[in-house]
Protein backbone atom coordinates (compact mmCIF):
# COMPACT_ATOMS: atom_id res chain seq x y z
CA UNK A 1 0.00 0.00 0.00
CA UNK A 2 0.71 3.36 -0.88
CA UNK A 3 1.47 5.86 1.98
CA UNK A 4 -0.52 8.51 2.32
CA UNK A 5 1.44 11.05 1.01
CA UNK A 6 1.97 9.22 -2.32
CA UNK A 7 -1.62 8.83 -2.78
CA UNK A 8 -3.28 11.41 -5.12
CA UNK A 9 -7.33 12.31 -5.75
CA UNK A 10 -8.08 10.56 -8.25
CA UNK A 11 -6.11 7.64 -8.41
CA UNK A 12 -8.51 4.56 -9.80
CA UNK A 13 -7.10 1.32 -9.03
CA UNK A 14 -8.57 -1.97 -10.12
CA UNK A 15 -9.08 -4.50 -7.47
CA UNK A 16 -10.08 -7.74 -9.17
CA UNK A 17 -13.46 -9.22 -10.49
CA UNK A 18 -16.00 -11.85 -9.23
CA UNK A 19 -17.21 -14.21 -10.91
CA UNK A 20 -21.27 -15.27 -8.63
CA UNK A 21 -21.81 -19.09 -8.89
CA UNK A 22 -25.37 -20.26 -7.88
CA UNK A 23 -23.96 -22.44 -4.93
CA UNK A 24 -22.07 -19.74 -3.11
CA UNK A 25 -24.73 -17.30 -4.18
CA UNK A 26 -27.23 -19.87 -2.20
CA UNK A 27 -24.59 -20.62 0.49
CA UNK A 28 -23.85 -16.86 1.78
CA UNK A 29 -28.06 -16.43 1.95
CA UNK A 30 -28.23 -19.61 3.75
CA UNK A 31 -26.32 -17.97 5.95
CA UNK A 32 -26.92 -14.15 6.01
CA UNK A 33 -30.14 -13.58 3.71
CA UNK A 34 -32.28 -16.39 3.40
CA UNK A 35 -34.65 -14.61 1.38
CA UNK A 36 -36.03 -16.55 -1.46
CA UNK A 37 -34.48 -15.12 -4.73
CA UNK A 38 -31.47 -15.29 -3.04
CA UNK A 39 -32.07 -19.48 -2.58
CA UNK A 40 -34.33 -20.94 -5.13
CA UNK A 41 -34.57 -20.74 -8.80
CA UNK A 42 -38.35 -21.21 -9.44
CA UNK A 43 -38.99 -19.00 -6.48
CA UNK A 44 -36.85 -16.03 -8.19
CA UNK A 45 -38.18 -16.62 -11.52
CA UNK A 46 -41.60 -15.71 -9.75
CA UNK A 47 -40.01 -13.06 -8.01
CA UNK A 48 -39.57 -9.01 -9.22
CA UNK A 49 -35.96 -10.37 -10.03
CA UNK A 50 -36.90 -12.91 -12.56
CA UNK A 51 -33.87 -15.29 -11.55
CA UNK A 52 -31.26 -16.34 -8.83
CA UNK A 53 -29.80 -13.33 -7.95
CA UNK A 54 -27.21 -12.44 -5.19
CA UNK A 55 -27.88 -10.84 -2.28
CA UNK A 56 -26.37 -7.62 -1.84
CA UNK A 57 -24.35 -7.68 1.42
CA UNK A 58 -23.02 -10.63 -0.97
CA UNK A 59 -22.02 -8.36 -3.79
CA UNK A 60 -20.11 -6.05 -1.06
CA UNK A 61 -18.25 -8.29 1.01
CA UNK A 62 -16.92 -9.85 -2.35
CA UNK A 63 -15.69 -6.48 -3.22
CA UNK A 64 -13.65 -6.31 0.39
CA UNK A 65 -12.28 -9.80 0.01
CA UNK A 66 -10.84 -8.85 -3.23
CA UNK A 67 -9.70 -5.84 -1.50
CA UNK A 68 -7.88 -7.29 1.07
CA UNK A 69 -6.04 -9.83 -1.55
CA UNK A 70 -5.81 -6.76 -3.69
CA UNK A 71 -3.75 -5.26 -0.80
CA UNK A 72 -1.46 -8.03 0.26
CA UNK A 73 -0.27 -8.95 -3.22
CA UNK A 74 1.20 -5.10 -3.17
CA UNK A 75 2.60 -5.55 0.43
CA UNK A 76 4.42 -8.73 -1.04
CA UNK A 77 5.56 -6.99 -4.61
CA UNK A 78 6.70 -3.64 -2.14
CA UNK A 79 8.86 -6.14 0.57
CA UNK A 80 10.45 -8.42 -2.79
CA UNK A 81 11.86 -4.33 -3.98
CA UNK A 82 12.63 -3.90 -0.21
CA UNK A 83 10.66 -1.27 0.03
CA UNK A 84 8.21 -0.31 3.43
CA UNK A 85 4.73 -0.16 2.88
CA UNK A 86 2.35 1.69 4.88
CA UNK A 87 -0.61 -0.02 6.53
CA UNK A 88 -4.17 0.91 5.81
CA UNK A 89 -6.74 0.65 8.22
CA UNK A 90 -9.04 0.55 10.51
CA UNK A 91 -12.13 1.84 8.07
CA UNK A 92 -14.68 4.20 9.98
CA UNK A 93 -17.54 2.92 7.47
CA UNK A 94 -18.85 3.63 4.29
CA UNK A 95 -21.88 5.98 3.18
CA UNK A 96 -24.04 6.09 -0.24
CA UNK A 97 -24.06 2.02 -0.40
CA UNK A 98 -26.41 1.53 -3.62
CA UNK A 99 -27.43 -1.62 -5.00
CA UNK A 100 -28.10 -0.56 -8.56
CA UNK A 101 -28.96 -3.67 -10.49
CA UNK A 102 -29.17 -7.34 -9.37
CA UNK A 103 -25.90 -9.42 -9.41
CA UNK A 104 -27.05 -13.26 -11.52
CA UNK A 105 -25.94 -16.54 -11.54
CA UNK A 106 -22.91 -16.50 -13.54
CA UNK A 107 -22.65 -12.21 -13.55
CA UNK A 108 -18.78 -11.94 -13.58
CA UNK A 109 -18.25 -8.20 -11.85
CA UNK A 110 -14.47 -6.57 -11.72
CA UNK A 111 -14.52 -3.80 -8.93
CA UNK A 112 -12.55 -0.40 -9.26
CA UNK A 113 -12.33 1.97 -6.33
CA UNK A 114 -11.13 5.73 -6.98
CA UNK A 115 -9.59 8.23 -4.25
CA UNK A 116 -12.25 11.41 -4.00
CA UNK A 117 -10.68 12.67 -1.00
CA UNK A 118 -7.58 12.82 1.22
CA UNK A 119 -7.34 14.68 4.66
CA UNK A 120 -5.53 14.36 7.77
CA UNK A 121 -6.95 12.90 10.88
CA UNK A 122 -6.90 14.63 14.38
CA UNK A 123 -7.38 11.63 16.15
CA UNK A 124 -4.15 9.98 14.75
CA UNK A 125 -1.52 12.01 13.74
CA UNK A 126 0.68 9.08 11.98
CA UNK A 127 -2.01 8.41 9.68
CA UNK A 128 -4.31 10.11 7.23
CA UNK A 129 -7.62 9.80 5.60
CA UNK A 130 -8.56 8.03 2.40
CA UNK A 131 -12.30 8.76 1.06
CA UNK A 132 -12.64 6.01 -1.90
CA UNK A 133 -15.53 5.87 -4.67
CA UNK A 134 -15.91 2.25 -5.04
CA UNK A 135 -17.97 0.74 -7.90
CA UNK A 136 -18.29 -2.86 -8.95
CA UNK A 137 -19.76 -3.23 -13.28
CA UNK A 138 -20.96 -6.20 -15.13
CA UNK A 139 -19.84 -7.85 -17.47
CA UNK A 140 -22.87 -5.27 -19.63
CA UNK A 141 -21.11 -2.78 -18.36
CA UNK A 142 -23.84 -2.06 -16.14
CA UNK A 143 -22.65 -0.77 -12.65
CA UNK A 144 -24.85 -3.38 -9.96
CA UNK A 145 -22.78 -1.39 -6.63
CA UNK A 146 -21.48 1.67 -5.49
CA UNK A 147 -20.48 3.01 -2.39
CA UNK A 148 -18.13 5.55 -0.48
CA UNK A 149 -15.59 4.44 2.40
CA UNK A 150 -13.06 6.28 4.17
CA UNK A 151 -9.83 4.69 5.87
CA UNK A 152 -6.96 5.52 7.84
CA UNK A 153 -3.72 5.27 5.72
CA UNK A 154 -0.44 5.29 7.28
CA UNK A 155 1.55 8.56 6.71
CA UNK A 156 5.53 8.54 5.36
CA UNK A 157 7.90 7.69 8.51
CA UNK A 158 10.02 11.30 8.99
CA UNK A 159 13.03 10.59 7.59
CA UNK A 160 15.85 10.62 10.62
CA UNK B 1 -44.85 -7.04 8.17
CA UNK B 2 -47.43 -4.31 8.25
CA UNK B 3 -48.53 -2.60 5.16
CA UNK B 4 -47.30 0.81 4.14
CA UNK B 5 -50.21 2.75 5.92
CA UNK B 6 -49.81 1.07 8.95
CA UNK B 7 -46.11 1.88 9.78
CA UNK B 8 -45.28 5.53 11.49
CA UNK B 9 -42.48 7.34 11.69
CA UNK B 10 -40.72 7.01 15.67
CA UNK B 11 -41.71 3.08 15.39
CA UNK B 12 -38.77 1.07 17.17
CA UNK B 13 -38.23 -2.63 16.02
CA UNK B 14 -36.65 -5.10 18.18
CA UNK B 15 -34.76 -7.38 15.67
CA UNK B 16 -32.90 -9.62 17.79
CA UNK B 17 -29.40 -10.26 19.56
CA UNK B 18 -26.65 -12.46 18.36
CA UNK B 19 -23.73 -13.56 20.59
CA UNK B 20 -20.59 -13.51 18.54
CA UNK B 21 -18.15 -16.48 18.78
CA UNK B 22 -14.20 -16.71 18.11
CA UNK B 23 -15.56 -19.57 15.51
CA UNK B 24 -17.64 -17.75 13.25
CA UNK B 25 -15.87 -14.53 13.63
CA UNK B 26 -12.73 -16.52 12.12
CA UNK B 27 -15.23 -18.04 9.72
CA UNK B 28 -16.43 -15.51 7.69
CA UNK B 29 -12.85 -13.15 8.09
CA UNK B 30 -11.47 -16.15 6.88
CA UNK B 31 -13.93 -16.39 3.20
CA UNK B 32 -14.60 -12.22 3.17
CA UNK B 33 -12.07 -10.48 5.54
CA UNK B 34 -8.94 -11.96 5.86
CA UNK B 35 -7.67 -9.24 7.77
CA UNK B 36 -5.17 -10.79 10.81
CA UNK B 37 -7.18 -9.20 13.92
CA UNK B 38 -9.76 -11.35 12.54
CA UNK B 39 -8.45 -14.34 12.31
CA UNK B 40 -5.82 -14.73 15.29
CA UNK B 41 -5.77 -13.99 18.67
CA UNK B 42 -2.13 -13.67 19.03
CA UNK B 43 -1.81 -11.02 15.90
CA UNK B 44 -4.69 -8.94 16.95
CA UNK B 45 -3.76 -9.14 20.51
CA UNK B 46 -0.50 -7.10 18.78
CA UNK B 47 -2.96 -4.78 17.05
CA UNK B 48 -4.60 -1.39 17.53
CA UNK B 49 -7.69 -3.43 18.86
CA UNK B 50 -6.03 -5.33 21.67
CA UNK B 51 -8.26 -8.48 20.97
CA UNK B 52 -9.56 -10.91 17.86
CA UNK B 53 -12.77 -9.27 16.84
CA UNK B 54 -15.33 -9.50 14.05
CA UNK B 55 -15.25 -7.81 10.68
CA UNK B 56 -17.31 -4.58 10.37
CA UNK B 57 -19.45 -6.71 7.18
CA UNK B 58 -19.88 -9.71 9.38
CA UNK B 59 -21.54 -7.17 11.91
CA UNK B 60 -23.38 -6.01 9.63
CA UNK B 61 -24.61 -9.19 7.69
CA UNK B 62 -26.01 -10.12 11.55
CA UNK B 63 -28.35 -7.58 11.09
CA UNK B 64 -29.44 -8.42 8.22
CA UNK B 65 -30.20 -12.23 9.02
CA UNK B 66 -31.83 -11.38 12.20
CA UNK B 67 -34.25 -8.98 10.24
CA UNK B 68 -35.51 -11.77 7.92
CA UNK B 69 -35.66 -14.59 11.06
CA UNK B 70 -37.74 -11.37 12.83
CA UNK B 71 -40.02 -10.60 9.57
CA UNK B 72 -40.87 -14.31 9.16
CA UNK B 73 -42.11 -14.87 12.22
CA UNK B 74 -44.36 -11.62 12.01
CA UNK B 75 -45.72 -13.30 8.54
CA UNK B 76 -45.90 -16.48 10.29
CA UNK B 77 -48.04 -14.54 13.23
CA UNK B 78 -50.58 -12.52 10.92
CA UNK B 79 -50.94 -15.93 8.57
CA UNK B 80 -52.11 -18.01 12.05
CA UNK B 81 -54.42 -14.78 12.98
CA UNK B 82 -55.90 -15.10 9.28
CA UNK B 83 -54.41 -11.69 8.42
CA UNK B 84 -52.77 -10.69 4.98
CA UNK B 85 -49.48 -9.60 5.43
CA UNK B 86 -47.42 -7.03 3.12
CA UNK B 87 -44.49 -7.70 1.14
CA UNK B 88 -41.36 -5.60 1.97
CA UNK B 89 -38.13 -5.41 -0.55
CA UNK B 90 -35.95 -4.94 -1.78
CA UNK B 91 -33.73 -2.57 -0.58
CA UNK B 92 -32.57 -0.09 -2.67
CA UNK B 93 -28.84 0.31 -0.45
CA UNK B 94 -27.87 2.05 2.67
CA UNK B 95 -26.54 5.24 4.28
CA UNK B 96 -24.07 6.31 7.26
CA UNK B 97 -22.59 2.30 7.89
CA UNK B 98 -20.93 3.27 11.06
CA UNK B 99 -18.49 0.97 12.39
CA UNK B 100 -18.22 2.68 15.94
CA UNK B 101 -16.59 0.26 18.22
CA UNK B 102 -15.45 -3.04 17.65
CA UNK B 103 -17.18 -6.58 18.43
CA UNK B 104 -14.90 -8.87 20.74
CA UNK B 105 -15.13 -12.58 21.11
CA UNK B 106 -18.10 -12.94 23.27
CA UNK B 107 -20.01 -9.90 23.31
CA UNK B 108 -24.08 -9.95 22.48
CA UNK B 109 -25.51 -7.15 20.31
CA UNK B 110 -28.69 -6.28 20.36
CA UNK B 111 -30.16 -4.88 17.04
CA UNK B 112 -33.03 -2.38 16.74
CA UNK B 113 -34.87 -0.09 13.89
CA UNK B 114 -36.59 2.78 14.50
CA UNK B 115 -38.27 4.33 11.08
CA UNK B 116 -37.55 7.30 10.79
CA UNK B 117 -39.15 8.72 7.15
CA UNK B 118 -42.11 7.32 5.06
CA UNK B 119 -43.03 8.30 1.74
CA UNK B 120 -44.98 6.86 -1.52
CA UNK B 121 -42.61 5.86 -4.12
CA UNK B 122 -43.17 7.03 -8.23
CA UNK B 123 -42.05 4.10 -9.88
CA UNK B 124 -43.89 1.39 -7.72
CA UNK B 125 -46.96 2.73 -7.02
CA UNK B 126 -48.28 -0.01 -5.30
CA UNK B 127 -45.83 0.15 -2.60
CA UNK B 128 -44.24 2.96 -0.49
CA UNK B 129 -40.52 3.57 0.76
CA UNK B 130 -39.61 3.25 4.48
CA UNK B 131 -36.29 5.01 5.46
CA UNK B 132 -34.82 3.31 8.80
CA UNK B 133 -31.87 4.10 11.55
CA UNK B 134 -30.69 0.62 12.47
CA UNK B 135 -28.48 0.41 15.40
CA UNK B 136 -26.20 -3.11 17.05
CA UNK B 137 -25.45 -2.04 20.71
CA UNK B 138 -23.29 -4.12 22.74
CA UNK B 139 -24.03 -5.99 26.86
CA UNK B 140 -22.44 -2.48 28.13
CA UNK B 141 -25.17 -0.50 26.44
CA UNK B 142 -22.33 1.05 23.74
CA UNK B 143 -23.56 1.30 20.19
CA UNK B 144 -21.00 -0.71 17.71
CA UNK B 145 -22.74 -0.25 14.24
CA UNK B 146 -25.49 1.96 13.20
CA UNK B 147 -26.55 2.36 9.31
CA UNK B 148 -29.69 3.91 7.24
CA UNK B 149 -31.72 2.32 4.77
CA UNK B 150 -34.48 2.42 2.78
CA UNK B 151 -37.14 -0.36 1.76
CA UNK B 152 -39.80 -1.03 -0.49
CA UNK B 153 -42.88 -1.44 1.48
CA UNK B 154 -46.29 -3.04 -0.24
CA UNK B 155 -49.52 -0.59 0.15
CA UNK B 156 -52.92 -1.99 1.56
CA UNK B 157 -54.87 -3.40 -1.07
CA UNK B 158 -57.84 -1.48 -2.08
CA UNK B 159 -61.28 -2.55 -0.66
CA UNK B 160 -63.15 -3.99 -3.80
Amino acid sequence: MKYFEDLEVGDVTAIGRHTFTADEIKAFAQRFDPQLFHLDEAAAEASHFGALCASGWHTAVIWMRLMIDHRRGLVEAARARGELVAAIGPALGLRDMKWLKPVYVGDTIEYKAEVTGLRTSGSRPRSGLMTTFSTGVNQNGEPVISFVSTTFVERRPEQP
